[in-house]
């Protein structure tokens, strides 16, 4: 408690420059609300923050895929922080953008009050983790694990056609040399992230420590009835898929929300045909997303969700297939590094809350190679992913006051 | 009674020609699935069954708009039967096209048998009824009944844009003159059409007379939540626009089931906004069609959907704005002319079953100036609007006998 006390007051002399803070999540988000991997915005981004970096005294170097990095040397495995820097369309001021700003504005802190760390500390640009522009994800993060398959550059392409290789290209990258941005040297990495969620803000809670980041599994459910004339056939004699898929969906959110947070069950998109106003659907198809923190939650909603959907569409004489487009594993965060973060927390004067993410970060890329740990700052009405995106600046501040602190205690 | 029977034993000495019907079917179907209005499929249409009236002896003439009419001539106002020659895409063999070739076989068999009628007697081919081409329907009846607006040949467009006078004018027809089209000399109009449903198959009638066509009412639902992240927000803080619409269509077939025949309600075009995977729906649009035998059971409808939807978003905190699209009465077919329709099925030696019509026909739309009346035969499936559209060859020759016999009953 003693030494608690004592490093918590340490912590109150680390000044943040909350100013700073401001005008460079302005400044980054000027050059574009759209800054899709290796766009000129994205280039123009990427030029920005490395003069940030060097004007904080990080030796900066470009891997092979565009992910950034700028090091402060010191002994053994690096502690890292940073956020990527691409961004979906019509995107917000912060996803990404402020784990590289409060990161930056961490370490400049760090610097100034502590000198130099003992163990190597990093602010990582991660290139892309949106997949917005190009038909895969976490392109970054995967690149830094040795995740990226050898042909993955040149057959995954943008809406124009472009390959990931051509446009890798344009910017001066080597695709033959994608393996050499793997790092096996890396200790940790923590991120400050935006919750995306109104979970905090309902519960006016400024900061949480993520646990896990959620498992999510996406299907895509075909229901097929029979296309008949909407006037001439009674309801009696209807095999409408359409009845049948609205059923479903309200299955779907029922069996989540009867299983309570952290489950989430969405119905995101629906195709009815032959979508004409006087014609009794023939076939609907509808994705579902659901999550879940633990591969057992999420497989027992998986279930759930797949058999009652089967059971309506037999009551209702529909046929039905369900196919799954993506699946991905939930990833718990590191026991030790979630400690950190807590007691960089509390150390600030915030008693933080554990909180499932249920968005996708780089962390859960990550986790194969290091010690992983987030922390979120509310949204201000859970918006994200559109120009509304905002956080209480002081809430902004805290969490990268918090950031600061947790790198002292990994790196100092 | 004697007279019944005298008149019955006289109408099976009327000798329908069912080979021919089969053959002139598949002749016009021949031509193309898809006939729309002014089309160069629609023109060779015409052109062929003018040639089938001329062979029958019939005085064949053009109106303004299009549609065509043959002619033996008599004292009175005319007795009239026919369809529409006009198709939707990838149309069947029997919709419109029953009705022309039936008449035709139908005034072929009472010329041979009992010559020249004492009251005028028609066979009318109606140039478009269907709207699959032009943003309007009834052209061909509302041109009849003098209703087509003075400009609405110079403002109605297709999809390339070009307007129903253009089209005319490439077929020879000149806008200027639509209102010579108008008749005021009509007796009555008779037409055999297939069901388009599966009542009188389910319940194994080979023929209906048709009560009424009902009206309907198309609406058009907007139901608007808030579009959050899939991942992050839980299900108890969401305000998801499908979850309504889901409830609210459920509750649209409810209703409609709960009516019973001939109450219909339809939910058939459905548009998600934003429409991903991972993003809950903010913004639901959706249509209803709902159709009713009389004006107070469609009102009575419509204003518990209208209830039922507005108390559904209440409950769910979501907007909800309710437009009528388009809006058409029912209108009741012609007593004395059910009389004749049903006394000629009689003598023909079947019972038909008195049927709502739940689509919509020309004559809904020719009531306005003559008695009208319809005969339905059993679509197989209640298949319509598509290519598997198919009847009981004998339920064909059934219909057309019925109809030769109504229209010796009006005539002769």
């Amino acid at each position: 408690m003693g030494e608690a006390r004592e490093t918590g007051a340490a912590a109150l002399t680390l000044r943040i420059d909350e100013g700073l803070l401001g005008r460079l999540l302005d400044d980054l988000y000027a050059v574009g609300d759209y800054r899709p991997l290796y766009s000129d915005a994205w280039a123009t981004a990427c030029t920005l923050v490395e003069g940030w970096m060097k004007d904080a005294g990080l030796a900066v170097r470009r891997d092979a895929v565009g992910n950034m990095w700028g090091r402060i040397e010191g002994q053994g495995s690096a502690v890292v922080t940073g956020s990527h820097i691409d961004t979906v369309r019509h995107g917000g001021r912060l996803d990404g953008a402020l784990g590289i700003t409060a990161g930056l504005v961490a370490i400049r802190a760090l610097i100034e009050s502590r000198g130099k760390p003992k163990r190597p500390l990093e602010l990582l640009v991660v290139c892309e983790e949106e997949g917005s522009r190009f038909a895969t994800n976490f392109w970054g993060s995967r690149a830094i694990i040795g995740a990226i398959g050898s042909d993955e550059a040149h057959t995954v392409k943008d809406a124009e056609g472009v390959t990931l290789a051509r446009a890798m290209r344009d910017r001066g990258l080597d695709p033959a040399k994608i393996p050499s941005a793997a790092r096996d040297d890396l200790g940790a990495f923590v991120e400050l992230h935006i919750e995306q969620g109104s979970i905090l803000e309902t519960e006016q809670i400024p900061l949480a420590v993520v646990s896990t980041i959620a498992g999510a599994v996406h299907l895509e459910v075909v229901v097929t009835g029979r296309p008949d004339h909407a006037g001439t056939t009674p309801m009696d004699l209807r095999r409408d898929a359409l009845a049948g898929a609205a059923a479903m969906i309200q299955a779907v959110q029922s069996i989540a929300a009867a299983l309570g947070r952290p489950a989430v069950a969405t119905v995101g998109r629906v195709r009815v045909e032959p979508d004409q106003i006087n014609v009794i659907p023939g076939r609907v198809t509808f994705t579902v997303d659901l999550r879940h923190a633990d591969m057992a939650g999420r497989r027992a909603l998986e279930e759930r969700i797949r058999s009652l959907c089967a059971t309506i569409a037999s009551e209702r004489g529909l046929g039905i297939e369900i196919g799954t487009l993506h699946e991905r594993p939930p990833v718990p965060m590191n026991a030790a590094v979630r400690q950190v973060l807590e007691r960089a927390a509390t150390d600030t004067g915030v008693t933080p809350k554990a909180l499932v993410s249920g968005a996708g970060h780089d962390a859960q890329v990550l986790a194969a190679r290091c010690q992983v740990g987030m922390l979120f700052v509310p949204s201000i009405g859970g918006r994200s992913h559109c120009p509304e995106e905002a956080t209480d600046p002081k809430h902004l501040a805290l969490g990268t006051r918090v950031l600061a602190r947790a790198l002292e205690l990994l790196a100092y």
